[in-house]
């Protein structure tokens, strides 16, 4: 695949955008400004001008993007004007409620397959889905063509679940396990450690002790 | 409070240098070098060298950090020495997941109080904590002294329910709800969007489509 270098962050915007333009074209809006874009996403107009010309899309000057076309460029660019199907993998409390989230919500990255280990749940449905045998998981993602796993399992698990997605041909993960994992080049692996979040916000509150005179760490 | 500008990217990776000192103090290793925290982070060692030295840690050239005193560096930073209250709104699937795992992972971020409008869960326990109404929220909140917030509350809900969390003192919000929420100047809102997470994912698979002689979006 040949594509521009584009930072993580910039992608996490694109997403963002989708959904104002989403709104701004139920509402009926034919041509948006990045200044307008920039009041309805919180990003500044400089930003969103750049995010934007990354992928060849320039507003014309004084004037603004077509919405219509705007958006169909992100949903092109981000894969989703086809859909994307993912496979989720634990079907405990987080990935109960990661498919009831994603099955209610959206259309363009659908949930096409769940699989746990417990065989209380298995047979049982989220939604529309249901639930099947981790052992029938490498068969299932190859035959629904997934591109995305969703890994909610515990960590000890995680590695090996990962294995099975990449080599059933998962292109992209999203892990909410806590655990270092690998991935072959060429798949992308998103983690998302609840810990991690909870711990770096606590530097946001008065807890938080960066003293200018404290000593330095240093060796003797 | 006095405080450098530390990117929050920087401020995401402390905590994963804590774990990494934590598993190294109980190894016993003395002394850590920007190219073991490397190894074991993933991250460069220019990178961590970078991050440290924001808040005042050098590393002896040649030699490395003290582990010992870099941990408790760390964890004064992030405020996690003296442990950090948080209280968890919203006891659905997501609200347990998030409850359960934090008490049982980590004491330094302790959830001291759970908060749900559903009668049925008023009073239930998950783990040692109680379940309580969230017409009590700012109370309990304010007598307990909690300093984080964690909103796994519907969209619909959302905004209301910060609005009590900071009236109550808290100072720094976790948001999972798909809403863009407002939170006056000096409380730290850190969105958590499944959606954007999902989407931005396909851009990382062969559904994405960025032709470098796709038509530019412009007007005529």
């Amino acid at each position: 695949m040949r594509r521009p270098k584009i930072p993580e962050a910039a992608i996490k915007r694109l997403p963002v955008y989708l959904r104002v333009l989403e709104e701004m074209q139920e509402q009926e809006v034919p041509i948006v400004s990045s200044a307008e874009l920039a009041e309805r996403t919180g990003f500044s107009p400089e930003q969103i001008r750049k995010d934007l010309a990354y992928f060849g899309a320039f507003g014309t000057r004084g004037v603004g993007y077509d919405t219509a076309l705007l958006r169909r460029r992100i949903s092109r660019i981000l894969g989703l004007h086809q859909g994307v199907k993912a496979a989720l993998v634990g079907a405990g409390h987080l990935g109960y409620a990661l498919a009831r989230y994603s099955l209610s919500k959206h259309k363009d990255v659908q949930i096409a397959a769940i699989f746990d280990v417990d065989p209380l749940k298995v047979g049982t449905r989220i939604g529309d889905v249901v639930v099947r045998s981790v052992s029938e998981l490498e068969q299932v993602v190859r035959q629904e063509g997934v591109k995305i796993g969703i890994v909610a399992v515990p960590a000890s698990e995680a590695q090996r679940t990962v294995d099975a997605l990449v080599s059933a041909g998962v292109e992209a993960i999203l892990n909410f396990a806590p655990a270092k994992l690998k991935v072959p080049e060429g798949v992308f692996l998103q983690n998302i450690d609840l810990t991690i979040e909870l711990q770096s916000l606590a530097y946001y509150t008065s807890a938080s002790q960066v003293e200018e005179d404290e000593v330095r760490v240093e060796q003797p």
